[in-house]
């Protein structure tokens, strides 16, 4: 894949901190996986012993770990500790974000309350209520619905379709794709004894997003219903999350696909979720545990553990679960 | 949580058919958990245990059960058999619907043929087909497609983007968050033995969704193929939920996240779903069974006994399936 | 259900390639179940046991199979080897496709340089980015967002508010149901050993999208990282489904309900996968699996065997998952 852009390999070398081997004048275009790589791709390699896939592929130069030095190459080489980073950065740098035209397209419907940033884009379509504030350099892609009470902090990228109900906050740099709901009614009840029919618990809590956090396509996230749900810095979301009312997520979580937290529940620092995790209201994940994909949480379940991986619902250390498959196997052979 | 509504707790007791204890004369304007309430804000306590934490808050006002009758207190308290439901209808009261204006926003397209009712409102870009009838009092959110024939009753909340296929027909008081699809074709496919090529089999049924329904963010909700998926009165549906065509949903019934029910599935009255179960098709659920969370019910199965609460894949009496997960814990560790 | 087209069951069975027995003269202007077939329907019966309901039904004429020659019936029979097919077919020439008006709608924004086919249809409040190109006879409905680059093929139909970020190809005949979202960036980040924050691993890779494919309501499909995800020729994707980068899924795939797959995963042809199933990132399902709802393939793993129904997590053998399940119940009777 190729940006418009084109750097020589010691800038890029000099912006992502890598050690430049080799001819630095040489121009990248775009990065690549080594079997798709052009002539003006960078690659990277963080395997010792796919070094020489990556010196005999078309690329124009290579990202490497430190294992790199000394190499005789006929490209250069970049040298860094974390290739792999290294070469994301690359990545960021040569193609930055997708270009967009400043201002509002005139097809939009801007509440004259409304606060728009400098250098912020408002595209086709898109409604926004009243009061609402969005940060410079803030992108709103076509057809989004931003309701009243709403701020957008700055640098962040809304994705078409996006909805946005009254009185969220958005942090800085929060990267929200195409389909997603923000801040809609828990899903929250009271069955009327006497009727047998249920009627709404009050859903008027607020949803904070803090920055850096990315949010997947078509995921849904619920405010508050008296108080607030939560979602910490640096927390990256996949698609078709659902995350319930008085959730409190926090910083570099990792959540992938499909998973679903039903309301307050207590996600810590550093934690990891496979896709199709479920887990039950009140349950907390305590710092640094990974959950494999498919795994269950009960309801007011604590799970603990750093560095832990666990799996199965009711979820249990990895170790033992795979006893339990293996126990449950040969009983069956019997 | 405030809104711009005051009134004094003596009107919202009886409002909420509570009785009154101390001074009806104190306002209140908002709601809030005991935590985080303010000294404008109402209150609720279900257990005895916790009156006391009600009662040193700084609330204006406490709405408890019938525990709390003859308690000495330095702020009113509002005695109901049901304090829960008290409050959720307290909330409604001091909240009521978020405020709309009547009418056809300029930059909606509504076709000629439509019929709009008195105080109903279209909000911004939407779309509304031909022959489509909107009851009175309904608001229709930003980027709401409505599709050709639907009928929509009155007092129904459409909230941003919301799409709804051609000849679905909604009762009163239905609420749709966004995002959501109502009326798409359901998933049904004849493979041809020649060429082993999948036609769609005929998707040309209807979708009839009753009053006082509640549908959650970006969930989905097929027509019937030949027939009707019907969902019944009353029943509250949470986000990423899928109902395939035909099915028959009760009164009064439960669904939490990301539930999906394959095509021609009946479920009764009062039946509660957790999040992430997955019922196959032509199964039934019947009256007032509880399945837990990623429950997994296997096509053409009943499952029956009400009041019964069942979990696992398949599903079984919880009971039952308890035993079967300690005997495989005893198991590995022989 | 009727349409507003009326043909001789002559002219129908020419159409389905099925025999005519009886008199052809009579019109037939919709299909339906056997139970709710009115005078004008066409019903069709696949198990000769039933063959006399269909004749003894109001519908005007039945497509049965070869079981039904040399009956002496009072209506119209239609002969064919693969009965449920003709039917599917007969519905497709009664009903076509929902009708539309060619030409761009003038609420949408269609950017100057896009390029739009004879007798394509541009609906309300839609957004066309750059350099996109649209096939003859594409219908693209309201709220649609497409990004700069994509190209449509022939006669697709794009349901409302359906997002399609930049660069993605689909073939001709696609159907996209609503609320969809095509090629969003894929879930990859690289973690900074320094700082423990997650950068974004470059999701500037494509989608590709092949002929007859058809992509349920709500579905999310994410481009490639560097390379290509690729939706293989006739395969059909239900509602809610999520498919990570890199996946590669083959030909005639049938993917239900929820289902969600974790990046660069092989699908083969002709594999069915039930709802709610789980993939693992790398794994492989091999031509002509079949893997039951709620199913967990670990990542990496091949699962082979044409023809052959999988089931649970970890995926295993149906009949050897039901053994397991048998001697687990047993054993906690004990």
């Amino acid at each position: 894949m190729n940006s418009t852009i084109k750097h020589s390999v010691k800038v890029v070398a000099e912006h992502v901190r890598a050690t430049m081997h080799g001819d630095g004048r040489v121009n990248v275009t775009g990065v690549s996986s080594i079997p798709m790589a052009s002539p003006k791709d960078l690659v990277f390699v963080e395997d010792e012993k796919n070094l020489h896939l990556a010196l005999e592929s078309p690329a124009a130069a290579v990202i490497a770990g430190d294992f790199a030095e000394g190499t005789t190459a006929s490209k250069p080489i970049l040298i860094s500790n974390q290739p792999r980073l290294a070469f994301a950065r690359a990545a960021q740098f040569l193609f930055g974000s997708p270009k967009w035209e400043p201002g509002i397209h005139p097809s939009a419907v801007v509440h004259r309350s409304a606060r728009v940033g400098k250098n912020a884009a408002v595209g086709e379509h898109v409604t926004i209520g009243e009061d609402v504030s969005i940060g410079d350099g803030t992108r709103i892609g076509a057809g989004c619905v931003i309701g009243s009470g709403v701020r957008l902090g700055q640098d962040c990228q809304l994705y078409a379709n996006v909805t946005i109900y009254p009185g969220a906050l958005l942090g800085d740099r929060v990267i929200v794709h195409a389909g997603a709901v923000l801040g809609s009614d828990g899903f929250g009840y009271v069955r009327d004894k006497e009727t047998g029919r249920y009627e709404k618990f009050p859903q008027v809590g607020r949803l904070e997003i803090e920055d850096d956090v990315e949010i997947g396509a078509n995921t849904t996230i619920d405010r508050g219903a008296l108080e607030v749900t939560r979602i910490g810095r640096g927390t990256k979301i996949d698609n078709l999350v659902h995350i319930g009312h008085n959730c409190q997520i926090g910083e570099d979580v990792v959540i992938a696909a499909q998973t679903g937290f039903s309301g307050s529940i207590v996600v810590e620092n550093n934690v990891v979720l496979g896709g199709q995790v479920g887990i039950g209201e009140h349950a907390r994940i305590c710092e640094g545990v990974m959950l494999g994909g498919q795994g269950g949480v009960l309801p007011k379940k604590i799970l603990r553990g750093k560095g832990i991986a666990f799996w199965g619902t009711p979820a249990q250390p990895l170790r033992e679960y795979l006893k339990q498959l293996a126990a449950l196997a040969r009983l069956a052979k019997k």
